[in-house]
C-alpha cells in the first residue's frame, strides 16, 4: 500500500438519508484518521439494497486502498450487507465457531438463551479474519486482499468506536499508513471572526511552505487545526508552529486541543481555590449547564439561578427594585446587580449574570432583540458588557453563553498578568 | 420523469471528511424530501478535486433522475465545482448579468465594492438556468437534460435551506416528484424502548400491507415515523392509522410532530394557567434550559435554581439541613423537599427536582453512578420517582432531563384524566 493510500467510507443505513439521524459515524471516522495523518477521501452512504450495494462497495474497492463500512451486519433478515459484499468480491462465507462461542457467551451472561437469528452472524470471509466485538453480537470483518484493506464494522456507536480504536488503528499504524501520533495540532480561539484569524496567520502560511490550515467555526469558537497534508513538516515542527500562531493570536488564544471555554475557567479559579456562582435570565440554564458538564466542577461552581421573571431576580439574586423600575431587567446595571447578587447569595468569589433578548419575541428600540447584558462580579472589580446578536433563539443563547465564558476568560487572564506586573513592581 | 425517480445528493467539502463538521445538509435536505414522499436514494461526500468530482458526478447523473449538489459555488479561486461539472457534462458556461447585478446590489447595500473575485460566480450553464440567492453572493445553479434535473446549492446553510423551500420544492412538486403535502405522519413517544414500541405497533404493520415504519431513537425519546414508501396507502389513511397508533401508545405517546417534552408540558400549564420551577443538581441547567428554549416561555417557567452544593439546596431551596444529615443530597426526601421548597420559595404551582450522580465521579454502594432521583410538587400531592442510567456523564444529564420531563407529562395527563372521570361522576 503506497504511504498516502485513498480510504473510502460507506455508510449502509437508509435512517441516515431520510433526515431521521446525522452521520456521526463519519465525522468520528474523519476525526480519527485526521489526528493520524490519513484524511478520508471520500465517503457515500447508501441503502440496504443488494444492487446498490454492490455496485457501492465495487465502485469504492476499485478507486480505494482502504473501504470502510459502517452497519448491515445485525441479525435480522434485511441485514444482508454481509452476503452481498462477499457475492461483490466472489468469495464465500465461512462458519467461525470462535464467533458463535463468543455470541453464545454474551447470551449466557445475560442470562439468556441465543436466538437463532444470530447465526447468520457467525459468518467471516472465507480467506478473511474476525474483528471480534465486546459490546454487541455482530462481529466485524476483516479482509486483506491485493494489498488492500477491506474493514466492515457494526452500526451502532459503542461498538464501533472502540473496535475502530482497539483494533483498526493499530492495524493501519503497523501498515505504516497512520502515524504513531497525532498528525495535527488545533488552537481554539474565542471572540474573533475566522477571516480575522486567517489573516492573523498569514505570516505563517506564508513562512512555512507545506503548513496546511484549516477552521472550524462554532457560535463565536474559531478551532484552528495545524497540519502538514503532504508530510512536508514533521509534527515537531507543526507543534514550534504552533506556538507562533499562538503569539500571534494574543489573548484571542483560548488553549490548545478541545477544552471547553467554561473548562478554562474552571482550572484558572481551581488554580486560585476560588469558586463561582451564576445568574441568568435569557441563557435559562445553558451558562450552568456549560459549567456542570465538566467532571467534578462542584470544587468550583457552587451554583446559580435562572431567574426568568423578575421577583426571582429580586427575592433569590437580590437585584434591587429600584433598578429594575429604573433600568428595567435587560439593562447593563441590572446585569451587575445580578453578578454582585448571586456572588453574595451563595457565597461565591466571583459572580456572572447574563440578561437580555433571545428573541423572537421582546426587544425595545434600545434593545433589540438579540442584546444581551453581561455582568462580572470579582475580587478585584465589577464590569458590564453588552453584546448583540442576530439569529435565532437557540443560537442567540449558545452564543451568549460563549460571549459571557470568553469574557470572563478574558479578565482572569487580565487579572493573572497585571498581578504579575504588580509583583515585579514590588520587587 | 418517473414516478419514484432515483435522487442523490453529493456534498462537496473536505470538512466533512475530517471530522470537523456533521453532514447537516444531508440531514436537511433528507428530512425535507421524505416529507414530501421522496427519500435520498444516495449520497456521497468528495474532496474539491477535479478528477474527483468529475468521476462522482459523471457516476451520479448515469445513476439517478435528480442530483443535488451542495457546496463549491463560492468566489475563491479553488472553487471550481461550477467550471469542472461544466466541462463534465460537456457543457459551456454563459456570463448570466443578472447574477452580476445581483451581486453588485447586494455588495452596494453593504455598503461596500464588489470585488472581482466574484466574477466567476457570475456564470451559470449555457442551456441552464440561475437560482437566486437572497442571502449571499452565490447563486444556485439548474439544469434539465434529457428528463433529469441537476440542482446546485450554495453551502452556506442560511443561503441553502430558503433556497432549497422556496423554489427546488415547488419546481418538484410541479413535476409531481414531491406530494403537496407531508407524506408521513410521526408520533413520538419516550419511556418507552424502542422493540417495545415496534411489538406494540405489530398489528397495525400486520394489518396495513404498503405501511412503512420507521424509528428514531435518542435519549429515551422514540419518534415512530409512518408513511406508504410504495405509495399504496394514500396520506389520509396513513393519519387514520396514526391515530390507531396513538391508541396501542397509549400514555407513551407524547404527541405528533416533533414538539418537545417541556413543548408538552408547557401547553398543558398554560391550559391551566399554572406556573412551574424547577431545582436541579446533577442536570446543572439542562431541564431549566428545555423550558426556556420554548419562545414565551416565561408565561409558564418562573425560574430555577441550579443548587450544586448542598449549601444551595438549604439556602435558596429550602431543604431542610435534617434532610440532607438523615438521607444525604441525592436521595428521594432531598428530591421532594427539593420540588416543594422551589415551588414555594418561587411563588410556583408545580415544582419539579433533579438530584442524583451524573458521574464520572461520586456514587455510593446505594446510588451508584447514573442513579437519579425525581421530585414533583403538584397542587394535588408530591411524588418522588427514581431513574438510573448507564452511559457517559453528558448521556446521563439528557436522559435525567427526559425522565423528568416524562414523568410530569404523565402526571399531568394522568390528573386530567382523574379530574374527568371526577366531574363525570359528579354529573
Amino acid at each position: 500500500m503506497s504511504k498516502n493510500p485513498v480510504i473510502e467510507v460507506i455508510n449502509f443505513g437508509d435512517e441516515l438519508l431520510v433526515g431521521i439521524r446525522e452521520n456521526s459515524h463519519l465525522v468520528y471516522l474523519g476525526d480519527q484518521l485526521a489526528r493520524y495523518g490519513l484524511p478520508i477521501q471520500r465517503s457515500r452512504v447508501i441503502t440496504d439494497e443488494k444492487g446498490e450495494i454492490q455496485r457501492a462497495f465495487l465502485d469504492a474497492w476499485e478507486h480505494s486502498d482502504i473501504v470502510i463500512t459502517t452497519g448491515g451486519l445485525g441479525p435480522t433478515a434485511d441485514d444482508m450487507t454481509r452476503e452481498n459484499i462477499a457475492e461483490a468480491l466472489g468469495t464465500e462465507l465461512a462458519y467461525d465457531a470462535t464467533i458463535f462461542e463468543a455470541i453464545e457467551a454474551r447470551f449466557q451472561l445475560m442470562g439468556r438463551k441465543m436466538s437463532s437469528h444470530h447465526e447468520k452472524q457467525c459468518y467471516r470471509f472465507a480467506d478473511g479474519e474476525v474483528l471480534h466485538n465486546e459490546r454487541g453480537t455482530a462481529p466485524g470483518l476483516l479482509l486483506r486482499r491485493d494489498g488492500k484493506l477491506l474493514i466492515m464494522l457494526p452500526g451502532p456507536t459503542h461498538e464501533l468506536r472502540p473496535m475502530f480504536e482497539q483494533q483498526i488503528i493499530p492495524i493501519l499504524q503497523q501498515r505504516g499508513v497512520l502515524a504513531e501520533e497525532e498528525a495535527y495540532v488545533q488552537l481554539r480561539t474565542c471572540g474573533v471572526g475566522e477571516s480575522a484569524v486567517e489573516e492573523r496567520l498569514q505570516p505563517l502560511v506564508a513562512k512555512h511552505p507545506g503548513l496546511t490550515v484549516a477552521f472550524c467555526v462554532h457560535f463565536g469558537i474559531v478551532d484552528v487545526r495545524l497540519s502538514s497534508r503532504d508530510g512536508l513538516l514533521p509534527l515537531e515542527q507543526i507543534k514550534q508552529i504552533a506556538g507562533e500562531a499562538r503569539d500571534l493570536l494574543g489573548e484571542d488564544f483560548v488553549c490548545y486541543g478541545h477544552c471547553s471555554l467554561a473548562h478554562v475557567i474552571y482550572r484558572e479559579l481551581r488554580a486560585l481555590d476560588r469558586t463561582l456562582a451564576v445568574a441568568e435570565s435569557c441563557t435559562g440554564g445553558l451558562l450552568c449547564n456549560a459549567f456542570t458538564n465538566i467532571p467534578g466542577s462542584s470544587k468550583v461552581f457552587v451554583g446559580g439561578v435562572v431567574c426568568y421573571a423578575n421577583d426571582v431576580k429580586v427575592s433569590k439574586v437580590g437585584v434591587p427594585e429600584s433598578i429594575l423600575e429604573q433600568h428595567g431587567a435587560v439593562s447593563p446595571e441590572c446585569a451587575v446587580a445580578m453578578a454582585s447578587g448571586i456572588s453574595e447569595r451563595l457565597s461565591a468569589d466571583y459572580g456572572l449574570s447574563v440578561t437580555g433578548f433571545a428573541g423572537p419575541e421582546g426587544g425595545n428600540a434600545r434593545n433589540p432583540v438579540g442584546t444581551i447584558h453581561l455582568g462580572y462580579h470579582s475580587p478585584v472589580g465589577v464590569w458590564a458588557k453588552t453584546v448583540r446578536y442576530t439569529g435565532g433563539r437557540l443560537d442567540v443563547k449558545t452564543r451568549a453563553v460563549h460571549a459571557a465564558l470568553d469574557w470572563v476568560r478574558r479578565k482572569l487572564r487580565q487579572h493573572k498578568v497585571e498581578e504579575f506586573l504588580c509583583g515585579n513592581e514590588g520587587r
